[in-house]
């Protein structure tokens, strides 16, 4: 399967594309950071980091498009442009019918080091690991894309059972209710 | 001047098309208010949102979209939805080539009613005057896309004048500096 994973963002926004083999393998096809001026308008901002993704996608055409998934934090002003620019991304990818996903910061750390609250060089020095990199990726946000992507891959066979759980105890609920309308007609 | 005016959301997305006259006489040309199911995925509805907006731009040809401003406020996930929305509507223009302003919701109160603070009420009576509607515009979201559009027409004129003001400051800064220079060397 092959992932992009995206950490979003106006001023810089991760890119990377991930693609995982047997058990655990993942192999780095490409990592970038789309930069866009502070001081253009917001609406050329993001049609420059939209561009940008479609030609990702259409070059690397992946399966899967994962996202950081934004909490309104601290910085409420970065946290409204870290949601836009998610935004246009995800619709780039549901324009081409590619599945979008969200993971949460705490969703990656786990996945990738174990540890849901570990620190940036920790994520940078098992993101590197994995991957078998001679280098570091620098800068973080070139590091959290890649992280985003291994942490899909990795979620990906849970996410799916759980999906097929869900949708069997709805069928289930479903059956249950039609025998209860039978009954009483 | 044609504005297209944007409440945005992704539950209830308010969209209005107005047309500027002489001096204060504006006439609305279409109101509607677009919906996406909460149960669908995100990517989805930004998707189904994108396509009506696109679909009103090709048809209406607005030479401006005014989006409201939105912050985040008590509840933070509803402002990240509507961050979301806003900045696919603010892409479908950049990608036209149509200008894109953000007006807070105390700008549009004040621009329409006098008053940054007037209620909900009030704006739609104010609305209902101005545009010389039979009944008041519903739901808000409704009324709320077409203040937006007079906020932006009526501002507009003084918007243009401090544009205009900041570039001659700029082009005087410019001299400074050159002349600075030029003495220097």
């Amino acid at each position: 399967m092959r992932v992009m994973g995206v950490d979003p963002g106006l001023t810089r926004c991760g890119l990377s594309m991930v693609e995982g083999g047997a058990g655990r393998k993942v192999t780095a096809l490409d990592v970038d950071v789309v930069r866009t001026p502070a001081d253009a308008p917001l609406a050329k901002r993001l049609l420059a980091i939209s561009d940008q993704v479609e030609h990702w996608l259409d070059t690397h055409r992946p399966q899967v498009v994962a996202i950081e998934r934004v909490f309104a934090n601290a910085n409420a002003n970065t946290a409204m442009g870290t949601a836009q620019a998610g935004g246009v991304i995800a619709l780039a990818a549901a324009r081409r019918g590619i599945d979008v996903h969200f993971h949460t910061p705490s969703e990656v750390k786990a996945a990738v080091t174990g540890n849901g609250r570990a620190d940036k060089a920790q994520v940078t020095e098992m993101i590197t690991r994995i991957l078998g990199l001679q280098a570091k990726p620098r800068p973080a946000d070139a590091a959290d894309a890649l992280a985003l992507a291994i942490c899909h891959l990795w979620r990906a066979p849970m996410l799916a059972r759980m999906a097929a759980a869900e949708a069997q105890a709805a069928e289930q609920r479903r059956k249950y209710t039609a025998r209860l309308k039978a009954a009483k007609a």
